[in-house]
């Protein structure tokens, strides 16, 4: 359900490379041959042209794209362009080195990444940073924050479809009781949503609604001036309906006065491989408007153009 | 390091299958030709052994093992042949199963393996249990415990030797005012042991040990009768020298009245491979006396054998 489309016979990774550079010399850069080739290109073909690009020309393309370009469209192609392991690993390290919005960061990749995916971010990280993904977070992160995000990043979550019906149950129980109480930082609480598989915690999540007369994400909505609540709420929906999340994310960003870009940019970068068809789905379900038109409407130029051409809307 | 002794030119797997399967064979069983096999190969030898014995007798080596053999030798053939990751996903899966004992076994496979070795145990869990090995642990401990061993056991820990020196400095002294103030559960004290990497823990401990005047195992010797303070201290020593813990486990569990078979068993089945040459060495220190000599001694028939044909002293 990735929104990217990729071309079915593409030009060679050094023929790719070499229009790309084309595309960086002589007066001013082209750049919109940049995105008719980077926002066409899977993760593997654009992987293959920054190794013939590397090799033709001795300089990271990454490098050579960050001395081209500038604002928004410049962080939008160079993230897409990274490989997804990479670019959650600079994200999360990134989001080590600042405080605001951080904990939001580690969460999404905790939760949103499949398991294998959330463990190619750390062999990444342990050979790029040399150091450890959950060393980093842990050592960031404090009070509820840790007690939350540390299990959520470092669990090797299962991903078969079984799930434990009589475990659904007493674990509901659980985490009604905690969430009554307003527990949210409970440890058993934490423990259920941070280790148990996500078809387990759907069906959890299902007894939960048909048991106490309310979906966990609303009983969760309790106390809207609670931060920690927020996380833990939006860490849920990642778990088991990460679309809906997403839709939100991308609602407040087009909404805010002014757009926030950087969120934009963040999640139309590393969904479109991923989700992005479900995204604008949940999108045009909420807003009775395409996310296409919405971004169309909100930002301009280069920028707009690589974000549309990313939601597979290039010639909107 | 391993005792093992592995045969350069060893009969293939098949003919090593139909030994085995003459060994079950007519009046009684030939102890002696599966020690002579299964004690003198490696891990990938044993599972090309169980390919061809599966596919030549339709039934696992393992099951054929467990008809033919019993007692203390039945598990010590059991476990040492199984592979490492499956073997270690055994124990913890038993470990879930019992409260006796169980918060060692899954400290020892948290802190001794290699961060890859414990990512395979983790993927053998899936495949076998359905779920996973960290939400088995959470869900199995409870308090301090939990706090301790769900970290350490889910972090995938830097294996590198870089360390930094001034980070190394400022978390032995974190260590040190935990220590100071008997605040063994600590929320960082358990981050720090249970995050950095083992090169960085090392010279963290070393730091401690110069700045602070006692080793830190010494220091967390303060309250004998506490025993999670006894586990969080085994713990540092399985992090930076697990042939010394190992060491005291064998000593203790050789001295004990009538030996305690069990863990004899789990140490030399899961070591053989990896230090035991280490850990012979450091009981010959501390104990003037040759591990082999020491098991020989309180151990006996195609036990003592099995055990001492690990040991790379089969002919003692």
């Amino acid at each position: 359900m990735a929104s990217l489309k990729v071309l079915n016979h593409p030009p060679s990774p050094s023929e790719d490379a070499e229009q790309l550079h084309k595309a960086f010399s002589g007066w001013g850069t082209n750049e919109q041959m940049i995105i008719d080739i980077l926002a066409y290109r899977s993760a593997a073909q654009r992987n293959s042209i920054r190794k013939a690009y590397k090799e033709a020309y001795g300089e990271d393309l990454l490098k050579s794209l960050e001395k081209e370009l500038t604002s928004d469209f410049e962080r939008i192609v160079l993230l897409f362009t990274l490989d997804p392991a990479e670019r959650d690993a600079c994200l999360a390290s990134q989001s080590t080195k600042k405080s605001s919005s951080s904990n939001w960061i580690f969460m999404e990749i905790a939760c949103t990444r499949s398991a294998s995916a959330l463990l190619e971010v750390k062999r990444y990280y342990h050979s790029r940073y040399k150091k450890s993904l959950e060393e980093d977070i842990a050592h960031h992160t404090t009070g509820d924050y840790r007690k939350l995000l540390f299990p959520l990043v470092s669990t090797f979550r299962y991903e078969g479809e079984e799930v434990d019906m009589s475990l659904a149950k007493s674990e509901a129980k659980i985490l009604n009781e905690k969430i009554k109480d307003k527990q949210y930082n409970d440890e058993e609480l934490i423990r259920i949503i941070s280790t148990r598989s996500k078809a387990q915690l759907n069906a959890t999540f299902n007894h939960y609604n048909s048991s106490f007369g309310n979906a966990i994400t609303k009983d969760l909505k309790a106390d809207p001036g609670d931060e920690f609540l927020k996380l833990l709420r939006a860490a849920v929906k990642c778990l088991t309906t990460p679309e809906q999340y997403y839709e939100k994310v991308l609602r407040l960003a087009i909404n805010k006065m002014g757009s926030d870009e950087k969120a934009l940019t963040r999640v139309v970068a590393t969904r479109a491989e991923v989700d992005m068809v479900r995204i604008k789905e949940a999108y045009q379900k909420r807003n009775s408007v395409s996310l296409e038109q919405a971004i169309a409407g909100d930002t301009s130029g280069d920028f707009k153009r690589m974000l549309l051409a990313l939601l597979g809307a290039g010639d909107i």
